[in-house]
């Protein structure tokens, strides 16, 4: 999918919501539990009522491998349904050598069909760059996160008085384009987001945290919208376990579609 | 598994050798595609014949994972045939916020009954601490690989005057202990061992890169080792593709036979 297809998306939905599909067997409600496929079945319902409001949708990983061959049977399965003009993320957080990289390139561009797949930026640019070169995928690099751990590493101050995530940005740019790579940058970091938008004025930025860990949509929007938006702001829990009833994808419909009124309010304000 | 067992086992072998699992479809002998399972069968095959050179089997995900879930049931069959006392480490490289991180480590511990996971430290303490909550598990953080990528972070200098990787050296052990902490460092910077000994000196590394990649297992033994050995080497392709005949497997015995008897002049030499 392309830069321009992912704006066109946003602008005509008014919305630049993200839904997080972290699945988990433990907190979906217990009816679907009787189900062949409970987990698969969880996402139809969910995906069915969000779809008009979300221009993404990503899947962790975790959630499926945790439950071995079948929980990728359903992350294939929940794929193959997810509507083709909405943009999909694998958050996998892999990262290897090139060669092994490239395995895992293909697993989630080739045999799974994803649009996009998150990179852990640690060991380079062998690391990422095997995601950069299947036509239309990209690679999402973890810069700034969101977690209480962000603090040990990413923050740190480097020799050159940068921090090491501007230090990621600044040279994995160098990697792709805007039109292959974007960022992941925590709402929990609003305020950073005005310097992470001097180094990274183009690249779309997938934005988890808003919600259930305390990021403000209004501040993300304000410090990281750019004229093509730049922005996937990523809700999970807040939408896919609102409710644990027979309602409970109505109830995530609800929750999606106020987010996506805010939102339309943030790309009337700053767009 | 305890530290004290993979001395002994060591001992015992006269060996830190660890054989990497990293089982290619497009690589292995061709006679083996009429098998049910190839690569569970060319797995089987290498074990039986390398077990008692190695110490450890570290079976790199993304080549499982690029088969999909048939490539997780060759994985789980695999797992059930190492020999109990052998080390086995799931090279996943995986590393999320929290409650993610836990799901993984479920995976890896419970599922799969792995002894050990690597990770990858950018996203800092919640990332890793999940992984060292099983009694008798280890999670084996990236500090230096050996990768050319390794250059694009790993060694930046901090402010404080260090590098990276010896600031995620410095502040990871402070999350576990030698006990159920193991670090990866790259057999291509042999010489950076002598350091980072000083930093960590009694933890177990995990040394990839000798063979193939160019690394020198002298250098490593000569800087790196401790008095409970405190190395594992790691070859994949040196070993395992090392022949592409009906034979295969017991060339890779004889390659890892040659290797162990160069381990154990310097275990003998350094320890």
């Amino acid at each position: 999918m392309t830069r321009e297809e992912i704006f066109q998306q946003i602008q005509k939905k008014k919305s630049f919501l993200c839904v997080g599909l972290d699945t988990d067997i433990k907190k979906i409600p217990s009816h679907l539990l009787k189900e062949k496929d409970p987990i698969f079945e969880f996402n139809r319902q969910i995906i069915e009522e969000t779809h008009e409001y979300a221009v993404a949708y990503k899947p962790n990983i975790a959630f499926y491998e945790a439950l071995g061959s079948k929980g990728w049977d359903s992350l294939e399965k929940t794929l193959e349904i997810i509507p083709s003009e909405i943009f999909t993320i694998s958050d996998a957080k892999r990262g290897d050598i090139g060669n092994t990289s490239s395995l895992y390139a293909r697993a989630f561009f080739d045999n799974m069909n994803f649009d996009s797949v998150t990179v852990a930026p640690y060991m380079g640019k062998d690391s990422v760059s095997p995601f950069l070169e299947f036509e239309g995928k990209w690679a999402i690099v973890l810069a700034l996160t969101s977690n209480e751990g962000s603090s040990d590493f990413q923050q740190l101050s480097l020799a050159n008085n940068t921090h090491l995530y501007e230090e990621v940005l600044k040279v994995s740019q160098t990697w792709g384009t805007p039109d292959n790579l974007m960022y992941v940058v925590g709402a929990t970091k609003a305020k950073a987001l005005a310097d992470i938008r001097k180094i990274v004025p183009e690249h779309f930025l997938l934005v988890p945290g808003v919600g259930a860990q305390g990021g403000s949509l209004e501040e993300v929007a304000q410090y990281g919208m750019n004229s093509k938006c730049g922005l996937l702001v990523n809700s999970s829990r807040g939408i896919i376990y609102a409710d644990n009833s027979k309602d409970f994808a109505k109830v995530a419909k609800t929750q999606a579609k106020e987010l996506a009124q805010e939102m339309k309010i943030l790309l009337d304000t700053y767009l």
